[in-house]
C-alpha cells in the first residue's frame, strides 16, 4: 500500500510567518486522513493542495489550541465548498461541545453530519478500521487528556509459490484464497502440507505512528514497535529536561530512546519550542542515540515505506 | 491627531494562500485597536509587524467565522507571550459564552483580564471614550446580529488668535484654556468678546467607520455622515444584486452610492466575493458613483486624514 506523510505544520504553540502549528495529512491507500488542526490548517492544506472533499477522517490529538484552533475553521470552509459527505471527528471527550458551541454561537450551518467519536480511555483502542486499515489510540502523558495515533495497514496475504503449488495436482484455483490466508493444505492420504512450503512472505504492511503532546513513557514502547515511521514531539533539546517534564513534553534524546527502544524505521521529530532557530541542534541530539532521524519539511510528502 | 489603518484581511467566508479574512489593525494618536479576527490573524499581525501587546480592545462586528475564528489563537498566544495588561474585547452577545467555552474546554489559561463589552442594542450607542476618542456603533443588516465601528476624534481645542488676543490686557495666561474651549470672553466693561475673533477653528477632527459585513442601509448615513475613510463590505458586483440581499450583503455601486450620500472622504471597499479574481471590476463599479474609491491593500499603512 503506497502511505505518504504530508507535515502542514510543526511548530508548538505560537503560529508565526513562516510555521504552523501541528498538523498533517496523511494517505494510506485510497484514504486521507488529517491529523491535529492548528490554526491555518485550512490554508496550509490548499499549500499542500490536498483535496479537501478527501477528508473524511479527523484525528485530534488533544484540545490545546494549536492542535485544534484550525477545526471550526476548517468545518465551516467544508460547508461553504458545499460538501454533502459525513465527516469522522476523533478526538478527547469535550469536542464535540467545543465544535457544536461554536457552531451554534456563530451560527455555522453545517449542511453535512459531523460525526463524533469522543475519547477518554486511558488504555489503547481501536478507533477505526476498513478492509484495509487500522488506527489505534496511543495515550500519551500530557498535561490534558491525549492520545497519539497508530495507522497500521492489516497483514497482507501471503504470496503463493506457484512452482511448489503445480507439483499438488489436487490444489484448485478454489483453493488458493485459503492457502493466501495462510492455511495448511490437506491432501487426500491425509498428510499436511504446511502453509509455509506453498507460500512466501507477503510484503510489508505499512504502519505510521504520530505522538505528540507527551513527557517521555515507555509504555508507548509495544504500540509503536516496528513502526516504519515514527513522528513523536521534541519541544525541547535535554539539557531543559525539567522543563520538558513539567510542561509535559519531551527532548529531542528521549524521542530517539523512543525510537531506538521501539526499533522503528525512521524517526521525524517535531514541535519544537518557538525560543529555537536553528533547528539542526534537534537532529544533531537526536542522531547521536537514532541515526535515521529527520527533521520535518512543511509541506513535503515523505514516503512511510 | 495621527490615525492609520493596516489592512489584515479583506476576502470573505474561505481564506486562501494569497488572503485573509476580515481583519484590521487601527492605530488612532497612541491607541491600537483590532477590528474584527478572522482565522490567521496573528499571523497577519506579525507579517504586518504590529506589537501585539499594543492592542488593548478588539472589536468584532459579528460572530461569522471569517470575522472571528481567529480570536481564540490570538488571545492564547496573549498568555504564551507573557502579557497582563486586560484585554478588552466588544461584539456581539454570544462571544463572552463563545471564548469562555473554548478557554474552559482547551484549558487555555489567561493570565490577563478579559473584559467583555456584549453589545444587543439595535441602536447606535457609545461604547469606548477616553480623553481624545470615541467609538461608536454603527448598526448593520447581516444575516446575523452585526454591527460596524465608528472611530471618532474628539473635537480639538480651538486655536488663539494671539494677535487678537494680546489687544486685550485683561485676557490673561490663566483664561487662555476657557477660550480654546470655545468660551466668549466677558471685559470688565461688560463688553462680550465672541469667541470667534479670539480663536480660529480648530484642525479637523479625524474619522473612521468600518462597515461590513451588511446589505444596503441608508439608516447608517447619518452616523457616518463626512468621515474621513468609509470600509464598506462589497460582496457582489450589481449584477449580483439579488444574491446580495439573500446573503445579507452590498454590491460596489451600492457601497459607493452610501459613500457618496455621506459625503464622506474616501472609500475603500472589501469583503470580496471569492468568485471575483479581477478585484479591479469592483473598483470600476464603484468610481461611476463615488470617484476617491480604493481596493484595499493587505498589510500597506493607509492614512486616514
Amino acid at each position: 500500500m503506497s502511505a505518504s506523510l504530508t507535515i502542514l505544520g510543526f511548530n508548538s504553540a505560537i503560529p508565526t510567518v513562516t510555521s504552523s502549528p501541528t498538523s498533517q495529512f496523511l494517505e494510506m491507500g485510497e484514504r486521507c486522513f488529517l491529523i491535529d488542526c492548528g490554526e491555518g490548517t485550512q490554508v496550509q492544506l490548499r499549500r499542500a493542495k490536498a483535496r479537501f472533499s478527501k477528508i473524511n477522517h479527523i484525528f485530534i490529538s488533544h484540545l490545546h489550541g494549536d492542535h485544534c484552533f484550525g477545526l471550526p475553521g476548517l468545518i465551516a470552509s467544508f460547508r461553504l465548498l458545499g460538501r454533502e459527505t459525513p465527516l469522522h471527528v476523533y478526538g478527547p471527550k469535550g469536542i464535540k461541545e467545543l465544535l457544536e458551541t461554536i457552531f451554534r454561537l456563530t451560527e455555522t450551518h453545517k449542511g453535512f453530519e459531523v460525526i463524533y467519536h469522543e475519547l477518554q480511555s486511558k488504555k489503547s483502542e481501536k478507533i477505526y478500521e476498513d478492509h484495509k486499515l487500522e488506527v489505534f489510540t496511543i495515550p500519551l502523558d500530557h498535561r490534558i487528556y491525549c492520545n497519539g495515533y497508530l495507522f497500521k495497514e492489516k497483514p497482507k496475504e501471503r504470496h503463493l509459490d506457484m512452482q511448489q503449488v503445480s507439483k499438488y495436482i489436487e490444489i484448485e484455483t478454489c483453493d488458493y484464497q485459503n492457502i493466501k490466508n495462510g492455511k495448511d493444505f490437506i491432501l487426500s492420504d491425509g498428510y499436511v502440507l504446511k502453509n509455509d512450503v506453498l507460500t512466501n512472505d507477503p510484503s510489508k504492511s505499512v504502519s505510521y505512528a504520530f505522538c505528540s503532546d507527551t513527557r517521555y513513557s515507555e509504555s508507548i514502547l509495544p504500540l509503536i514497535n516496528e513502526v516504519d515511521l515514527l513522528y513523536h514531539e521534541a519541544t525541547f533539546l535535554h539539557e531543559l529536561k525539567e522543563m520538558a517534564d513539567y510542561t509535559g513534553h519531551t527532548t529531542a534524546l528521549e524521542a530517539a530512546r523512543i525510537a531506538r527502544k521501539a526499533n522503528v524505521g525512521k524517526l521525524i521529530v517535531g514541535h519544537f519550542s518557538n525560543r529555537y532557530h536553528d533547528l539542526t541542534v534537534f537532529l544533531d541530539e537526536a542522531r547521536e542515540v537514532f541515526p535515521n532521524t529527520n527533521l520535518p519539511q512543511a509541506l513535503v510528502p515523505v514516503e512511510i515505506l
